[in-house]
């Protein structure tokens, strides 16, 4: 079984993507670190807190993270995420508190604890594990692998022209961390807009359960908010798609590229760039996911739901 | 009939370009202006004389222009355009000499003394209409439009992962002269792609003149580069679709957005950043050719070969 | 004699080193040439035909230049030099009409007319010599030398905390110039800090014409404007100094560095950085003026004015 | 008695100043943190223990800090401060192992246990301080004051032209801690460079100890390499001088300025900027040393060695 650290900002698809990766029973799950993302870390501790609580597994433990990008000031938007972060559901559940270690020293002593056997989940700015590259530069050589949900290599933006969310949060710490050596396989809007949730496929969730209704109600609200001014009703499942490679990276193709990050510009802060004639002449660092199987991948999530 | 001055760094498609301009009989050519770009100036200037000779109108008066880019060194590699630019041809053929007067102060002069009247074909680096819009900068204000072949805002670029060669030569020029105010049509590579060249279409060509056997052998030439890697033998036709839209806009489809261009960053200069959803909130300075109807293009082209 | 162009943005110190430049009668001065600084370019053209033909010397010729740096805008902001740049002075007098050729186009062929005998004296920003230098690259070696006011290697700026006002208005021309291998003497803030006329100086200008009266109340103005806010009341002779150093170098000790200008900061544009210690490894580009014999200095100047 | 944490990059002149600190009786000192700097992280803490030994106060905690600037790779010249950092000196002595705590958590933890009481003495890149404010924003507030040895507001760089070597080599951090909020005193090359140790000063040190012969070997070494190329053999005291300042302000004149730090640029990083003139419109953030009582100054570091 794969172990594995979750890295999340909590917010809505982080939490369909919690669900795909507990319910899943593929992975060992070390821990969960929090960071600033969408919204503040705060709150992203809570809610996913929240989620665990939901799925009967606050066993596992919850490690907040920073609360900055690692050189930059962040403005937290009126979300597509609604009210807290989870379209305003699952407000009275109760829920412990979270691990007073901090999340980027769980990860450094994870890490250390367990060479090269964790591999990591990166559904949010890369600030945390930046962080402990900084801090401990040790454990570069001991992580496993890295599935980043992040970046776009062959498209637009989503939150510049060019640049994908958390990308463009936190560059410095992108640009660290896809320099660093560690194996990445990087999830990006290339793939994850192959990967939409129609409004109709909710219908196949058919059972009623209190997770059940937690995620029609949070994905109907994702696909309010994503559809305005477009002619299908759909959401895109980032962060669960990045979840599903690390079940089965068979649902992706994927290829080996040099791609850097842009970070002291005008207008690309947060552009991955992606350099696919090899005109740098620098050895690849990133396995790319280009293409999908959307059944494959729609079958999982599916289930992971309806159990 | 269109008045027009046409910006070249003639190149093998600027070559074609000119062959389609002059021969199309829809422009009254008001002069032709040099710039360094895929080779020297000097030799930009004796190309374009070499094909206004072989086209028998060297009555059109050529005026050198810029010999580097605004802000920046340039590197000539070995071109694509082969030896001499030309692949080779007209070596032997006798040219008249170039006007006296700077490429510079030929636009000043001449959108000076027709105010409103002038539309710009521009198919190279942009150094020349920048340097003459700090120069002078009261022509802004009186020229009717630019037809200009650069960008690309929606895909890879050709230069760098993320720029178009003429952009990425000069981004200062290209900078300066999109956000100037000047009514501008963009014929980017998203729709020069869409007008290959392929081996085949040149059996179009079925009678022989010095005009047709140029064409054919500096085509080949530009085909046998174009397509190295590649399945199929084509070339893509930059600068004519420049021209052809200048003839007759309806064969692209335009849209209005607000392009700006990178030329601070570490690996982003001469990229054209197009902010499809307004995100800037800044009014379009630009319209955007994004569809081409290839067939229309393709008889424009042919014909003005084979007359 | 030393064959000169005077490049200005007159301006009150440039109207007081014009007079010095023409009453000294030590330069053959082949025309002056004007740009954007410290006010409008039409105006700086206007005030230097106005100095001229007071000073009964409008045989000179005034070449207009560019209206705006290379690669920035200008923003003209309630000057020193008071009403119409000249302390309101001059208003009445008629004078004749500037020269139709360009500013950039008469450096140019001057040069190009006189190769290795024009000494250049430019005392504002350096926006016309970089066009030049564009536009017209074969210039660059055709230079005697350059008298450049402008910059500051050991102290503060004037303009921006680090910035001279001269190069941080345009900074792309100072960098294209300081770069350009022009032999350079660097007249900057270092020198002309050392060069203060105190009111008290103007007390040895006892005769009364019709420029002894003009400059008295310039520099009564240049003088009030530059002591607010300080003990002793005095001024800067920035542009005189400049001349006086292509009179007669030895009234100040020059050393050689390597001086670099920065263009593309968050901070420090406009600053001039000398490698004082050579950390760079690069040749020396510049002699720089340290030091200064002020008693000869100030003699030269008021003598030039007293006649 | 006041309550500090001193952070050192142990280096010769920071061995000398842990020497006053230590022997002037003035501080608690809760802890000291490394960091990297002129030297690696792990020497510097092998260094400050052997220091602590050496005084016999080995009871003070050594907490190992980051290993590399926050944002930058560092290369590691061969050093003024010899072989081992410290001249060659210490090498045979004994010392106890680092605290297991990382530095940076060291900081956060005795900041929030003492809010408001700790003063923090920086005597390095800044490093640890903006990595503990990206983990724990809450911090910021916590902290009583930092004296911080770093930048020059008024005069050359000594890493750069226009920087300063603590500033230079992690501009990110000192951009980060000086727009912190948290009030400064800063003492930088300004005043350091008024604090000259020149050889006959040595003379002073007439007893004979392991202490006051590790000061006269490792000042020795310091003097050669810093008189290189000098007229007058002498070394700067730049860290003691800010643990004198810590001791007892009186020592410096001190005037509040808005200093910022550019980090984003060809040329200047790590430049600090002091906007003398208000030009920016900020409210001052940090308290600039621009006056030293030099005698004052030697007095409580002669003292401090010699007991
Ligand atoms: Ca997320
Ligand atoms: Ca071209
Ligand atoms: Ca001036
Ligand atoms: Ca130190």
């Amino acid at each position: 079984m794969k172990q594995v650290i979750i890295d999340v900002d909590t917010g809505i698809d982080d939490a369909l993507a919690l669900i795909l990766a507990i319910n899943s029973g593929k992975f060992d799950i070390k821990g969960i670190t929090t960071v600033c993302g969408n919204i503040p870390v705060e709150l992203a501790t809570e809610n996913t807190l929240k989620v665990l609580k939901l799925l009967k597994r606050d066993d596992i433990e919850v490690y907040e993270g920073c609360s900055y990008p690692i050189a930059r000031e962040i403005i937290f938007k009126e979300s597509v995420h609604g009210e807290n972060g989870l379209a305003g559901e699952l407000k009275d559940i109760n829920i412990k508190k979270k691990n007073e270690k901090h999340g980027v020293d769980f990860i450094i002593d994870e890490i250390n604890s367990h060479p090269g056997e964790i591999s990591m989940i990166m559904l949010a700015p890369l600030t945390n594990l930046a962080m402990a590259f900084k801090k401990a530069p040790e454990i570069i050589a001991k992580i496993k692998e890295l599935y980043i949900m992040g970046g776009v290599v062959d498209g637009r933006g989503n939150e510049s022209p060019v640049a994908e969310f958390n990308f463009y949060t936190d560059p410095e710490s992108a640009y660290e961390v896809l320099n660093s050596g560690v194996p990445i396989k990087l999830i990006g809007l290339d793939v994850t807009r192959k990967a939409p949730l129609f409004e109709s496929d909710l219908d196949n969730i058919v059972n009623n359960s209190d997770v059940t209704n937690f995620v029609k109600n949070i994905t109907n609200h994702y696909i309010d908010r994503a559809s305005i001014g477009k002619d299908v009703r759909r959401c895109l499942l980032h962060d669960p798609l990045a979840v599903a490679v690390a079940m089965d990276e068979s649902i992706v193709e994927m290829k080996d590229y040099f791609v850097d990050v842009e970070y002291s510009s005008r207008l690309s802060d947060g552009q991955s760039i992606c350099d696919f004639n090899n005109r740098y002449g620098k050895k690849p660092n990133v396995r790319v996911a280009l293409e999908l199987d959307r059944d494959k991948f729609m079958k999982m999530f599916l289930k992971s739901i309806i159990g």
